[in-house]
């Protein structure tokens, strides 16, 4: 057979929407990205989308097929193929499986949560390959949770299963875009953690040389705390004891044998993860301690939610792709 | 074939100690109970669970066959077949399949947490018949949670799967028998609302013809309440308010179709059930919103765990007698 088959993933994020082709072994013929711009209509994004994924298309060699497309986008839902009013993308209620048809008319088109778009590239490609039990807690302008449980990925009876970013882990606390207070990924998240420094440099003396709270980023904070900044420092450290605690109600639910924290806030590395374990150790039931490890994803960066997206619609295509576990 | 083939399912609580012949349509021929007596060694009501099961079985007519075992046990693990360390029975770690393989030999013996197996008798007789996604909740000494996904039990990576009972609800709070402090069940659960309505007698003044603080159990807590006692329906409400809020975290990672309570405190009906609805609902994050209903269980009181035993090693014998779904 001389053209190749080829699955185009998308992961649609509140401030880029990343796109790629990728063949059924997982390898990358290409991939791009382009703004979500969140302020204008989807269909806007969808057309934009539409003409990238076109011109990408044409440059790669050997004319190959386009067997399927596989999104993921934040509650994003997998029986209906919609995204519905997510906290942090303010379009409301999109047919996002009907708009892309009216662009790549008849092809198969599945559509989930980003995270467990992110769970299923794990599972498939990275870290979570051979494990039956784990989840991915993706740490970016929000929190994302995928989960795996018995070597499947979890939808739930809605199609949204999975946000643990909306637990609410400080009743009163900080609202949400959600409308509710205190949820989780107000703390433990890029945003969530500019918003604890800021809120640590407020009401400490000011440091010489410090953070400025005026222009402060998650990327800025991670570097300071890398540096040695007792404030940035002491920001990583709230931002994972607060995470660790939920994880400990996560845990204690599906017992997964890993968690992979993956995106922005997740470079971070020991500065996340020693408070993360730390505090998800302290408030864990005994029967679970030492069954469950934290550690970064073990998916590229740029690709994890992408690459997902793909593996789902070939999954989607052909079931036995993925092996399933008996009970 | 003239001979029937039965299972043997056992409820292993910290009072009581069920057990019950099952044929494979749940059919139950001959049931009964032994004292647990968990002041004694575990051995002791391991003697006693056999010479009880063997009268039992000489009992019923037809001389069936015994196919297997089933059991339900605090803590207990699905992969060891142990039970270990649970907080409401003092064995410590016990090897319960090696224990009971000493009566029975070379017969198959299934272990699980007896919330799985109320779980899974919920799954193949009970209201939780045909879905693929649900929950049981038991209320009792303690609080114990079966998780059902993808139409499967959760068992996770440690075999210690589901429990919420261990998740923390108020930091610090009151101590568990578990060693943390602030754990659901010491809210939620008969001893807990024994506990919160001694709290509400001790801080408000004296009601004549009122409870009594010294003597309080759940049943009269419930009596109370029924009969209209402010006092009791308060400590209704209470218990009912933490449920609902831990239960929007649970419900927000597996979004489950249904949450069924079973056990002691599942009896008082609205009591604890309307408290419990609003609370989920007030916690819950927008997009589960109509998603899930709290129910009473569909499972006869005296049988959920016994029968769910049974149900157990019927399928570890034959796993396609229950039906997978795919994702």
């Amino acid at each position: 057979m001389s053209h190749m088959d080829l699955a185009l993933g998308i992961d649609i994020g509140g401030t880029n929407t990343a796109l790629g082709y990728f063949d059924r072994s997982g390898r990358c013929l290409g991939a791009t990205s382009i703004p979500t711009r969140s302020d204008q209509p989807p269909e806007a994004c969808i057309l934009r989308l539409h003409a990238a994924a076109q011109a990408l298309l044409a440059t790669l060699p050997g004319a190959p097929r386009l067997a399927g497309i596989g999104v993921g986008a934040p509650n994003g839902n997998y029986y209906r193929g919609t995204i519905e009013n997510p906290p942090n993308l303010s379009w409301g209620q999109v047919d996002l499986r009907g708009a892309l048809s009216g662009y790549w008319a008849g092809l198969p088109i599945a559509v989930t949560n980003d995270a467990n778009a992110a769970a299923f590239g794990e599972l498939l490609f990275g870290a979570g390959q051979g494990l039956h039990d784990f989840m991915v807690i993706t740490l970016g302008t929000g929190l994302g949770t995928g989960i795996v449980v018995n070597g499947q990925l979890v939808h739930g009876h809605s199609g949204f299963a999975g946000e643990l970013g909306h637990c609410i882990v400080e009743p009163g606390g900080r609202p949400c875009g959600c409308g509710l207070r205190g949820c989780l990924e107000t703390y433990a998240s890029a945003t969530g953690l500019a918003r604890t420094a800021r809120e640590l440099l407020a009401a400490g003396p000011a440091t010489p040389g410090g953070l400025d709270p005026e222009a402060l980023s998650a990327q800025q904070i991670c570097a300071a705390a890398l540096a040695g900044d007792p404030i940035a420092r002491e920001a990583f450290r709230i931002t994972g004891t607060i995470l660790g605690r939920k994880l400990a109600d996560a845990v204690a639910l599906t017992s997964p044998e890993a968690i992979f924290l993956f995106g922005g806030l997740a470079k971070a590395g020991e500065l996340i993860l020693e408070p993360t374990r730390r505090a998800l150790d302290e408030n864990l039931f005994h029967v679970f301690r030492g069954t469950v490890q934290v550690l970064p994803s073990g998916v590229p960066e740029g690709h994890a939610a992408v690459l997902g997206a793909a593996a789902l619609i070939w999954k989607e295509l052909d079931p036995s792709c993925v092996n399933r576990s008996d009970t």
